[in-house]
């Protein structure tokens, strides 16, 4: 019987543990040099159960890597304003060096502007229009969280970039616009697909680095998958299912994100990272 | 003998001329309602003979369409602190509705700092990394000038661009990024090829709508372009010689831009009718 190929796995778990590390100790080099430990503020508008569980989460893991948190909880009936002005505060506030608002806010809410009265420099969660410019020019500045997240999991596996073929499903303003645009960066030839897409397999099968980012459980299947092709799942789907069919498309990929433990705990991973940084430059300690 | 297939030319001359004929409408109710005329600041530094034809026609076309131009001419040796006084001015000054910054500035200038002081209503020219955010997202703001007119092309000859295939080849922060943009905000599937794309011919090849924006005369072959495909010629070499090969590409197009005549006229057009836009704006009159 012929030995079957099977992808070898991107461990997001122990990768971002150890960013976790380096950040924990980076923040206490902070706290023990400045008097001042870095500060998350955390921003939810109501009581979505899976919004609050999010940001508990994200709050215990900044307690347990020495950043300190700062929750600010506002009523589902808050306007834009109101919002604006609770953000802009945070923004002002020489305590708080980063800023996160858990999204979505509701309906009623503009919440461009609320990321928008983030100022620059406590943007760690990479989601103001200048953070999104930043990362598409190449400047200095925040990565939206998970974009960056996957970076590093490539540049852990080794994934060389340039002039491959990178496949992005999904066009979100956090996720697949500045994903793609990190991988042009690095000379990637990238294409962006989405729901739209007229032949989605046809593209796919030409994919030497498939991102997928469209939130549907299992919509791409393994056997559009290029033989040795490098898959980011990004997807989280209910029931731990991604928007990769995993079971098939294993046996053709050369690296692949399993999920949970791939891309998932690379997001908070890097907020931490992001925010010991914001803190590190604000308290000026290099 | 069969019948030679010939593309349609896309004639961004006459569509330019209706833009300017449209804006210079505009501007002359802007100024019969409020006594103010629409103001286009020019900042050139330097007197590389290019930047300052181009400085020269853009204030001509200004002046036939009934819009004022400023000028403000700094010396090569100007430096970043002084460029960015300069143009910070400009944006505070309630006379002034649109700022252009001819670039390339020299090479000892932050061209990033000097972008970032245009005011974001004031951004006729689409620079600032607010404007280009806020293409990427689909959100009001001014668009880069030649993206902005190649959209208008495609629009004026009706060109379906929903779950097409268009290649950009050309990744610059003012032409191929936004552009790409662009054409996936109106749902076409969007790959970015640049000088380290692995086997251009091929991505071509599939390029229902195919853009190039790299700068080199004739870099795309006219046989590698899809039979019925519409080819968008940015490039502007020396001799009027575009990115394209023209003579083979026009055989297997559906519609071509011609060069000169295609994409340069709309620049210049899009840039007036945003500086309109902008007094509009700024003065209130809707």
């Amino acid at each position: 019987m012929a030995q079957t190929h099977t992808a070898r796995l991107m461990d997001g778990t122990r990768l971002a543990a150890r960013i976790i590390e380096t950040s924990s100790a980076a923040a206490e080099d902070i706290r023990r040099r400045t008097g001042t430990a870095p500060c998350l503020a955390t921003v939810l508008v109501g009581e979505d159960p899976a919004s609050v569980t999010y940001v508990q989460m994200k709050r215990a893991r900044c307690a347990k890597a020495g950043i300190q948190s700062r929750h600010v909880a506002l009523p589902a009936s808050v306007g834009t304003a109101d919002l604006v002005h609770a953000i802009t505060e945070l923004s002002q506030d020489p305590g708080v060096h980063g800023i996160l608002l858990q999204h979505p806010v509701g309906p009623h809410i503009d919440e461009r502007a609320a990321f928008e009265a983030i100022a620059p420099d406590k943007d760690v969660d990479g989601v103001t229009m200048r953070s999104f410019a930043a990362t598409a020019f190449g400047l200095p500045g925040f990565v939206s969280c998970t974009p960056a997240g996957i970076m590093r999991l490539l540049d852990e596996y080794g994934v060389e970039l340039a002039g491959k073929h990178a496949v992005v499903v999904g066009r979100s303003a956090i996720l697949g616009k500045p994903a793609g645009m990190l991988l042009l960066g690095r000379n990637a030839t990238v294409t962006y697909c989405h729901s739209r897409t007229a032949d989605l397999p046809s593209i796919v099968r030409q994919a030497d680095v498939l991102l997928a980012a469209v939130g549907r459980p299992r919509f791409i299947g393994g056997r559009d998958i290029k033989p040795g092709a490098v898959v980011i799942d990004a997807g989280y789907n209910p029931g731990n299912v991604g928007d990769v069919d995993f079971e098939t498309a294993k046996d053709r990929a050369s690296l692949i994100t399993p999920v949970p433990g791939g891309v998932g705990p690379m997001t908070i991973a890097v907020l931490l990272a992001q925010t010991v940084q914001a803190a590190a430059h604000q308290l000026n300690v290099t």
